[in-house]
Formats: structure tokens, sequence, C-alpha cells
């Protein structure tokens, strides 16, 4: 079929709406059609040219919200008019990850979703014959787009999709990163760097953990109203200090935090964020996407004094069987998902999306597809 | 009182026996006559002066066997004729990291300790009326000691001290890091780098806690036969692979292995220790002390996709309330620390067990002190 879709021919360029083919779902596949999608930084680093494993031309996007039009073989899972939200880690329940019960990292269709190919190897994108790679395996910037069954999670009907496409990956991946991932217990100190999407939820996940003291640090005090709305207590500029900012929130917290958040990528701020814990107990969650060979450092005795260092990938969330309870949430007004869409742009605007965020003057923008 | 002690006047000398002035025991202090006590690797690195917190003149030693021949006013827990070993890590049982439940790093005399005095700030230790330092608390390269009440474990009388001054470090902290820090589960697949006294109590450790391989890796092969007696079910030489040990593990393991501990001391084998860890939840654990100013680094990518990077100081160990079960472990004959006392030497010779050391060539030498 001919659908619409954002295509991004080459990295650096703006993103081409067009006319490009989609072939249906082959066994195991369905056909989503999309409502809206969220533009997420993570989009925009593959966008860049930075990211070692983009592949281009490609369409990109991974926040989506989508009503299942056509199921192929063998799916059982979900059906026409289902609502769903695409999932870049899927969730097979069969792989040793699946089964663990350790991780969320189903690995099932890995290798060939770093490919830019659905599970048999192939792409259903193409324009005059040639093909065009998925993205993250959702490609959620098209009218259209073929996900397997396995990278979808089916969610109440009652959702709007274009608030809960944000659940697709920084609200759920905040919100996971505090119950999941730290495991934030009542009365904890939590500092958060970074107050995009992904910190904005963290901030959110800490407040029904019940968290009683919530450190908020941003360049941008642009973000700090906001935060301290969603319950941040403490808003951090770590500019206006001459002091390294973990020793400003040492100081402020009499020995550091129970749990730290970087939500940012930067590799300096994930120092930061470590060594701003608690010695003894204190834990620091990687959530931000570094670039290309970056490293994180510090000195050992760091953790031989007992802070932890982990990272967390959707926090940790399995998709599938986990993410509709968050949608309830949202639901049941637990979490303010609302609030986070700055923008709604029209499927034409999809490259201001990408410059709002640049600027930093949205948390994130929605698109509409339909 | 005067007694004999090994004094390490300045860093890169060898010790010198002599006579030295000792106070006795203040209030909440307790006289120590020390019957045995090994000598560790964090001995030599204080002597080398690679260690920026070393002072001088001072007496070294923390793994030690001792009698209380003396309680100082208001002490109640220990009494003359206890059997105790030294903590360099102390639990008062009050402090904000004591009743944490999080952590066995109690700071209650942290700042003094750090500085080799007494927690009054004063030493016991002189000669000619210039002050000699304690070290890291305990001091046990001498015939007598004073240690706050805090700082003793009371252990079993039918322990032989010559043997389970080792608990005093190495040998619990091994342990430790396997029961506390990675709580190895039964079936758990583990690597330990470094097979020195922590690392062969890491694998006596792991046999404990029912892990159903145990990947021992030294450079010095004749390391290995101890390693397999104890339990380690390979053994890995890293110098005789072209390919990074961590990519060496990671194939023997099919993705990797559930927790691993470095017991050396070498930031890039903790890198390795890390690295060679299972996506999605293996957990690395830091024992070894690094040299001043090293640091670590790995991707955050490591982290990101769901390993964890831990650290231990005497293995998570409440030194007053844990202790004195770990030596009731070695009454019952559950763990062979007999075989780790690879020389006995008598006090004059103690100088020799630090070549021994360097050599490769003890796990670890006990001085006889009485």
């Amino acid at each position: 079929m001919k659908i619409r879709a954002a295509v991004a021919w080459e990295a650096k360029k703006p993103l081409v709406i067009e006319d490009i083919d989609l072939e249906g779902p082959k066994e195991g596949e369905v056909l989503l059609k999309m409502v809206a999608t969220g533009v997420c930084h993570t989009d925009a680093y593959t966008l860049s040219g930075a990211d070692p494993e983009g592949l281009f031309p490609c369409v990109l996007g991974h926040e989506g919200g989508a009503v299942v039009m056509e199921v192929g073989k063998g799916v059982t899972s979900v059906a026409e008019g289902d609502h769903v939200i695409p999932l870049y880690t899927p969730e097979c329940g069969k792989c040793k990850f699946c089964t663990s019960g350790k991780t969320n990292l189903c690995q099932a269709i890995r290798s060939t979703q770093g490919k830019g190919l659905m599970p048999d190897g192939t792409s259903r994108f193409s324009k005059n014959g040639k093909t065009i790679y998925h993205y993250m395996g959702t490609s959620t910037f098209a009218e259209y787009t073929v996900l397997p069954e396995i990278a979808v999670a089916k969610i109440n009907k009652e959702a709007p999709l274009d608030k809960v496409c944000l659940l697709g990956c920084g609200v759920t991946t905040g919100l996971g990163a505090v119950f999941n991932t730290a495991k934030v217990e009542p009365g904890s100190t939590v500092a958060v760097f970074g107050l995009g999407g992904i910190g904005l939820s963290v901030i959110q996940g800490a407040v029904i953990a019940k968290a009683k003291r919530i450190i908020a640090v941003d360049i941008n005090e642009s973000k700090f109203e906001f935060a301290r709305q969603l319950g941040a207590t403490d808003c951090v500029n770590p500019k206006k200090y001459d002091e390294l900012v973990q020793n400003v929130i040492v100081d402020m917290t009499d020995g550091g935090v129970d749990y730290s958040f970087e939500c940012v990528g930067n590799v300096n701020l994930m120092r930061s964020a470590l060594e701003c814990c608690h010695k003894g107990w204190g834990e620091s969650i990687i959530i931000g996407v570094a670039g290309a060979g970056q490293e994180i450092a510090t000195r050992p005795f760091q953790l031989v004094t007992g802070r932890v260092w982990r990272g967390t990938a959707f926090g940790g969330v399995k998709g599938r069987s986990q993410l509709p309870e968050y949608v309830e949430m949202y639901l049941r007004k637990e979490i303010n998902v609302d609030d986070m869409v700055t923008y709604n742009l029209p499927f034409a605007k999809i490259n201001e999306a990408f410059d709002l965020m640049h600027e930093g003057k949205s948390i994130r923008s929605v698109i509409s597809l339909s």
C-alpha cells in the first residue's frame, strides 16, 4: 500500500514527508495506523548522524499511539481495532531474558531490529524499489507501520492516543526507573539530573514512591516551575555554583542522596549523579544515552564505599505485560502526561518539532498523524 | 608500658622491631595482647608510600587475633580474657550508618581513625615522646595495642587466633562480598579476578552459595591448583588469549557471568570484571583497592543494558554483630582458612612476610606475636 511517511533520507537533513510503499504484515506481524507520535531526543540523535547504528534512509520515531488495522498469520494476542503502543523493547515471553525474571531486555528480535529490519530480515518500507529501513523496530513517523506482534502493547481504548503515545518512551522510562530499577522507598531523598520528559517523569515517579525530598537539576531554569508543580522540592542550577554540583548536593543533603537519575546522556553529569549519592547506600541510575564512544569514569573508592552504579532501558518495564498498567495509572490521573505535551503539531510540521526540542522550548511535541 | 612493635618509620623502608611506649586504654578503649597477625596487601600499599592517607611513623597491621588484657572506663561489652578480632571497620550501633540497615560502614570514629589517632584525637603509641600513629584503627604489628571498644569483635575462644586472625580482613571480605554485597544465588555463574586471600575466599563463598560455575582468573597459574581445590570450576590466564579477558569469559558462559569480583585493585581489571557480566542482570563487585587517583571507566551502555557496578568494604560485614558467626563457620569447618596460611613466621621475620607477598609466593603469612 501507499502511505505517507516522514523519511530521513540521510543524516543531518530535514525529514521529507512523502508517499512510500508499505508491504502488509507477514506472519507474526501487525499493520498499525499511527494516530500520534512524540518526538524524542533519540530520534534527533540518530538523525544527527552521531548514532553509529543509524541506518539511512529510514523512517524514524518510537513514541507512538496506534490502532491495529490488520494482523498477519498466527497473530493471536491483538486484533483489528485494538489500541496499542509500539515497543522498541519487545517482550516475547520466551527468551532467556524474558524468562530470567531479572530484566526487560527481550532479545528475541534484537539482531534484525538493530539492522533496521523486521524479524525475517527484510524491510516493509520502500520507495521505487529502494529499501527504506525501520528504526528501533517502531518507525512511528508514518501514517501506517508494520510491527512484530511481540512489539506492541495492547492498551485501554479509553486512553487518548495523542497523550499516552508518550508512554512509548519517555514517561514510562522515567517512572520505571524509579519503580523497577531504583525501587525508591518512602522517605528517600532523590536527585534528578535533566528536566526533559524523562526527568519530569522521574519526579512524578518519586512523588508516587513517597520520596520526601526531590532535587531537580538543570541549567535551563525555565524548567524549574513545572518541575516544582510536579513535586520537586529543590531546584539546582549547577552554573550558579563554583563548586561541583555533586558537592553542592552532598552539602544540601547531609551526605548525599539515596537515589540519583541521569536523564540527559552527558557522561560528566553521570559522574556527578553517582558522586552526589550517599556513602554506604546511594544508588545512581543512568537513563540518558551518551554519544558514541563516550565513557563514564570515577574513582573506584566511590563504589567501594557503598555507592551503586546502575542503568536502565525503558525503565525496566516489560512492555506487553506491564505498560498497560501505566496507561491505567494515567487514566486514574495518578500521573500527569497532558502537561508534558507542550505542542501539538500536524504531520507536515514534524521538522518544527525537532527545532523546538533543540531550542529547549518543548518538553514534548506530539505529532498528529490522522 | 613498654612494648615491642614493628614500626614503619617512613615509607619504602623495612619495618623496625623495637621497644616503644604504649599508653593504657582510656574511657571506652581496651588493651589487647596480639597473638597473631596476617600481613595484607593494604599494609604493603601504605608502606610503599602510594597511600595518600598514609602517616608515618606508624604501627601497621590490621588482620589480627588478640586477647583482651584490660578494659577502660565504661567498657561493658568485652572483658579481660575475651578473645577478639580488631575491626578496621568498627560498629558503634548508633550512627546514621549503623542504624540505616543498608551498610556496615560505621562512621563513628572515621575522622580520627583516618588521622592515625584514637577517638579522643591522640595516639597511644610513642617513642621518646615522639608520636607514632595508629593505622586503620588497629595496628596489629605490635605485641600490645589499644583499640576502641566498638572496634573489637568478641569471638569464640575455641578458635585458634593464629588462623582466624585472617577473618580480620581478607577472608571475611571475600565471603561477605558474596553473601552480603552480591547475594549470589544457587545456580549462579561467577568470575573471580585475582586469586590472593580475598579471591580464594570469594571462591569459598561462591561454593557455599551454591554457584554452579566459578571461573578463577589470574596471571599466576601457580594459584590455579588451590583455587580448583576450593571449588573453582574453570581457571583462566588472561595472558594466554589475544582477546580481552571479558570477551573470553562472555564466550565461555553464553553471554557473561551473573556475578564478578575484582580482588586485585587494578582499574583495568575492574573494567574487565564489569564487562564480563551478563547483559540484563550481571553485577560486578569491586573489592580491590586501586592506587591513589586511579579511575575506573566504561561505556555507559554497559550499565544501561542492565549491568550493575558495586563495591564492598570488609564484605559488607558488620564486625561486632556478624563477624563472630564467620568464626563459627570456621569452627564448623565450612570454610578453609588453615590452608590459606602459607607461612608462619616469628615476629622478627615480619619483613620477610612482605617479601613473600611481593614475590607471589604466599597467600598469607601469619606472624606469631606471643
